[in-house]
């Protein structure tokens, strides 16, 4: 090995200034029943920890996502990724809540990842980082919550995957979450799922530059393959009727078709720049454990049925759908709707109706950002009630 | 340039042993204003042409299709690929008919493209291949036909990019078909098409052996690449329904998740599976050539509008839909039906009912094969009767 200095290694120090670094030098037992032997969470949070510690809500970020619900991001350099629902006044409104946004295990802004430094190594881990699951991810998110000391959240909620973490917190830790709010999300990884990120990964696979997941002490990283990656995920993350109205047949930058392989048309122009802007801010081998994580995620597996995974539950629920999202389509919702109905838990639905497809989560909906608000103070009122326990 | 036997570079002899070829040595005009100085065509014939050759069926074949529609196909060493709808007794019956298939323009399977040797180089051409459309496609075939001595086609027909040709054919060469059968087609790649074609080229590129399309006489060809494209495309082909009822979460060859980046799932061994088989027989260049004739393919901009393309046409349609179709919707072909109406053409629409998404076409679809059977007999008689001209 040359005595070459680490470069391409997110995260970067710059990345630390904005968030706060949990140590943690006990083991985390995994689902492969690998475990890591310490592990570090970087996340943040905002608004106050009220006095009995009754206000906290978590937010669990989807699959390319990160700890900046809001302000500024230094990986991005843009605002935080949820500034329409987060925020003071807003649905999750921090002048009332306590809101905790980790990065994931397996990231690569901050938290524990196959990019981290492995201790028994001193190198990056690469594919010697044991492959986790949701449920994984959110034994280290509830280690966190330990550490804060808060025995209960009010409410835990995400879109996409991070719907996934907040029905894995709901079904495994039934007594340390009074609400659960799962947006354009599933209960399970569909074929179809599957057969999307299975391309994702074969592509950063097939760049010669992953070397087997060994590129972090490199010159080149497996860029081209992630963003051939990026831009197959990120087709189903927009509706049919969202590409045809906003791109059609456009073409980019010239009046006719240039008869060659260049970018004609807006939306090749569009999902170049997806593909080349992603590499730059992510993790190729944090992009297959991630997509592993989801395609392993399947509530009804672990426990029996869907239904038996909230048995018993006093967890109230708010699910809820886009009309245009097939990628985790309203059907999968209505399914997790009547298990929960059939678990006998206090179940909330609503299918919205947005034109955009699963995006529709980050966008501006006020339907949702009403029916999140809308929960919130139920479930508070409830908690005040004495309910829910 | 070492001195070296070129290698990967389809077609083979033994192709040809099966088909017939036919050399022409003037100019073909292409769209883009460049021509080609000369060109061949491989295609095949079933049946018997009638004394006043009026029972002629062109099939034209879908993106990676070729000229085996029935009997020994040499490239894949398995049958046709559309016994079910061409042979003996059925649907298209070769005891009435005249059966031709050319393989396209720009293709891999003996008819010129940019596999062939360069008449001016003595090299493959690679890039150097002109950027064709479908217009260019039918163009070739036109030649074909006139070569065969045959005015009029009693009907052309084609699923998917066969059905673009067939109704170019329709739009610009009208006296020469008496009857059109579009089948899980459309007049237009929509922006979402586009997008999935589009991944399937930056993979094709960002694969190293790809070396800006001369590879044909190097050791690697970007079977890589190309094998990812082809996995991302044959998600498209196949409904949600398909992929969850015959894969769903099955796990392949093992018990328990393997927690590794193996394929643990059917889908993914599936998918693995049609992407390797798939480099064996097909040429990564002509893929990017092929995929690139039916982003540009918009029949509604070269006319002025969608039923202006076909104003005061003759010739009968058949336009065929599959409900599951998610690729080339049952809403584009009713779009379809709608400006063959407003130009007053004589159209059947079908949408018809299939579990199995775009492939449908390929498959056991009784009712398919009725429409398309009654159709040639109707045009038939229709041409009989002396109508239709």
């Amino acid at each position: 090995m040359k005595n070459k200095k680490p470069i391409n290694m997110p995260p970067n120090k710059s990345q630390y200034e904005n968030c706060k670094i949990k140590q943690f030098d006990r083991a985390l037992k995994l689902d492969s029943t690998e475990e890591l032997k310490s592990l570090q969470i970087a996340y943040n949070t905002y608004g106050t920890l009220n006095k009995d510690k009754s206000n906290a809500v978590m937010v669990c970020h989807a699959l390319t996502g990160d700890q900046y619900l809001i302000g500024h991001n230094p990986i991005t350099n843009n605002g935080g990724w949820w500034e329409l629902m987060v925020g003071s006044g807003k649905a999750v409104d921090t002048d009332k809540f306590f809101v905790i946004c980790p990065n994931v295990l397996g990231g690569c802004a901050g938290t524990t990842g196959p990019s981290s430094l492995n201790p028994e190594t001193a190198r990056p881990y690469g594919l010697d980082f044991p492959v986790i699951t949701i449920s994984d991810m959110v034994r280290a998110q509830v280690m966190l919550l330990d550490y804060l000391g808060i025995d209960r959240l009010l409410t835990v909620m995400g879109g996409s995957m991070g719907g996934m973490q907040a029905l894995c917190w709901a079904a495994e830790y039934p007594d340390r979450v009074a609400g659960c709010i799962p947006i354009a999300s599933t209960w399970r990884h569909s074929a179809q799922n599957i057969a999307f990120h299975e391309v994702g990964r074969q592509a950063i696979m097939a760049d010669l530059a992953w070397n087997k997941g060994n590129y972090y002490e490199k010159e080149q990283r497996p860029s081209a393959g992630l963003a051939v990656a990026r831009m197959a995920a990120h087709i189903t993350y927009m509706s049919e009727k969202t590409l045809t109205e906003r791109f059609g047949r456009n073409l980019q930058d010239r009046e006719k078709l240039g008869f060659g392989f260049d970018a004609d048309f807006q939306i090749e122009s569009y999902l170049r720049h997806q593909g080349i802007s992603f590499v730059e801010r992510y993790d190729a081998n944090s992009y297959l454990y991630i997509t592993r994580a989801t395609d392993y995620y399947d509530l009804s597996a672990g426990h029996g049925s869907l239904s038996e995974a909230f048995e018993g539950t006093k967890t109230r629920f708010c699910v809820l759908s886009f009309d245009t999202d097939w990628l985790y389509t309203t059907q999968e919702s209505r399914t997790l709707m009547r298990a929960l109905n059939a678990s006998k838990a206090h179940v909330s639905f609503a299918d919205l109706s947005m034109d955009k497809g699963h995006d529709s989560f980050l966008l501006d909906c006020p339907e949702m950002f009403d029916m999140v608000s809308g929960f919130l103070s139920a479930t508070m009122k409830s908690l005040d009630r004495g309910g829910n326990l």
